[in-house]
């Protein structure tokens, strides 16, 4: 048996989304901003996809999409197109993030310091996440802009965003979210909330790879990342990836359906995965389960090296991700487990096992039984951990 | 019947790269950088591509290639990359481009300029391309980068990109050149030029949209555009689009494969439409054929507006181009027709017809016919163009 639980790292793309992304390579084609039909007859499936888009995110009209490669590239347009409206030769001087963002926020953040911005890495709490009331404490009239992620790549952990919001809202700061880990899995009202820019990445929710798109409330100015022509009104330059942008705004409105799906039926599997984990000794979950995206667990299994454990549940034909960037390619990773303040072993033994709706009863109810084995092999051969009943009777 | 001649904005996806990409949206979807099985099984198609780009370009191993969204963002990261290379704070000031480059050229040196970048827009001569001893008289210490295209979009015309390379190797100048109308269509051999910096995007080349690279030699430090993790070793963060990139190595192979095709069937059939073209009275096609892409050719129709020809053969199933940014959401377009020096009318009437080795003999016998027709029946009405025999011998 295959079992994909790795859905944070990417997803499959939803085969119904295919099928409408299909038909754009090789039968309709043509460059959607030229002046004839081989353009134009792209156009329903486009107005369709950002129709879908606005619906999704429960965007206003006034508000503006912009269509991206990844939210890798919305993180590095935010930052940096505020750095050059706000900051050069402006009167703002200071970015807040947490310590637990994505790459693509943290790595932004360290350039832009070399340029002479000041940027504040928020701490979190034990549960991985940064409490307001800190915040607060940061802001001055000199920041220009928060940026903190809507969820945590690694564990799940929802952040406090309706009430950061509310507190840039009152200081006057600019708010973004990186909700790549969000959109999808949670419901999105952007309509309600006080968020300036968003960014998403359609490969996270069962839409393809390479393209993402960025949220911007009421159409404020954002100085391009990629200059050129007027594609998406001259805010961001280059061809129009047509089955990309359909696939997306397929994908969202299909994860904007199975929310409950997502929120009940993911949930439960996850929950059920979790009960067993939790049998286990000295196993550590982060964050408590109504805090964290419906498919997300976290879990440190003492004496297992987190790398040790992706190779046998793959040998078994599961895939997962560990929670140390040390241990793993997948760049998603960052030592959120650190951060977080937890035992330094514990960023070693992190396993992350992360659910889609295409998960099945059954893929899970062999992940435990491949799991348990697992556990009981690495910790017999491990050097850090005793099975010794006298281990046990000195906790008692 | 339908006819595309509209390949220099985009081109239809070659049904052999579409097969090989499918596999890789619903059953191969791992991310490449995960630690199992599901990232490594897209490892040796993704390999296979990365060979045919190095094959295809000819690039040394000790070079770069790497993958991006399209041109457009190869263009940014090479002209923003060396801008806090070279530029910022270091000893360099200026850039040396031309009139005639794409927007994502042109706009990006026009940010550039507001950051104090000193750029030169050379000027071309009559036939739409820069004279070589003109760049050697602006190449100062201060110039940090020359970035020149090595074909027109709209003309076709290539660029002296040989003697450009040697100028810039001897001068000590970093050389770019956005070769987004060469690859796939020309014999490139990065082995045996002196170029620095080289972009291109596959969905020129029968390759999909949303897909792109840059060539980097001896693979030089280049500051990124998108700052994050380590993909691409650390140069280019964000999730592979592994279909992309398999669909542009497909691509590039394919039309390395037919550049003779391209150079001897596809130039067969330019010329013959080009022949037809010029048995009309008061037309004007600019460059000669053995100077441009075997593919295009960008003619004027004296009386006749460009969009209004555009109109006529797009009603017969026709799609081209015009020369006129200002007639066409097209934004590859870019007024090339006043950078040449013209007559001002010549912006307004030019037409570009564009192949690809999908063009047939069929296709081109109809296009005459119905451009023909067109050309009667516009200049019957034309105000500006007058079919009285008077005319005529006035200019005899």
């Amino acid at each position: 048996m295959r079992v994909y639980l790795d859905n944070n790292a990417t997803t499959i793309v939803d085969p119904k989304v295919f099928a409408q992304m299909e038909p754009y390579f090789v039968q309709m084609y043509g460059n959607p901003n030229s002046l004839h039909d081989f353009g134009s007859e792209t156009h329903p499936a486009l107005r369709k996809a950002m129709d879908q888009l606005y619906c999704g995110l429960n965007a206003d009209d006034k508000d503006d999409i912009v269509i991206t490669s990844c939210a890798t590239e919305s993180n590095n347009w935010v930052l940096k197109g505020v750095y050059y409206d706000h900051i050069l030769g402006k009167d703002k001087d200071h970015i807040i993030t947490s310590e637990v963002e994505h790459p693509a926020i943290i790595s932004t953040c360290k350039f832009l310091e070399t340029l002479g911005v000041k940027v504040t890495y928020l701490p979190v709490n034990e549960k991985g996440i940064i409490e307001t009331h800190t915040l607060k404490n940061f802001i001055t009239e000199k920041t220009a802009l928060v940026t903190i992620m809507w969820a945590n790549n690694e564990t799940g952990m929802l952040f406090p965003i309706e009430e950061i919001s509310k507190i840039c809202k009152e200081t006057g700061v600019l708010f973004h979210s990186d909700a790549v880990q969000a959109v999808g899995k949670i419901p999105i009202d952007l309509k309600k909330l006080d968020i300036d820019f968003l960014s998403f990445s359609a490969h996270k929710f069962h839409g393809p790879k390479g393209i993402g798109g960025l949220y911007i409330k009421d159409s404020q100015p954002l100085t391009p990342l990629f200059h050129g022509g007027e594609h998406m009104g001259g805010r961001r330059s280059g061809t129009l990836d047509v089955p990309g942008i359909i696939g997306m705004g397929e994908a969202l409105e299909l994860a904007v359906h199975n929310l409950d799906f997502e929120n009940n039926n993911v949930r439960k599997l996850r929950d059920k995965l979790e009960d067993e984990v939790l049998k286990l000794d000295d196993v550590f979950v982060v964050g408590s389960r109504d805090e964290r995206t419906p498919n997300t667990i976290l879990v440190s299994v003492k004496g297992i090296e987190g790398e040790a454990m992706l190779w046998d549940l793959n040998k078994n034909g599961i895939a997962a991700s560990t929670g140390s960037a040390c241990a793993s390619e997948d760049l998603e990773s960052n030592p959120v487990m650190e951060a977080i303040g937890a035992e330094a072993d514990l960023a070693h033994t992190a396993l992350r096992l992360s659910l889609s709706r295409f998960t099945t009863q059954e893929e899970i109810d062999y992940t435990v039984v491949i799991l348990n084995d697992a556990v009981k092999r690495l910790r017999a051969i491990s050097s850090t951990y005793s099975y010794a009943p006298d281990w046990h009777d000195s906790k008692l």
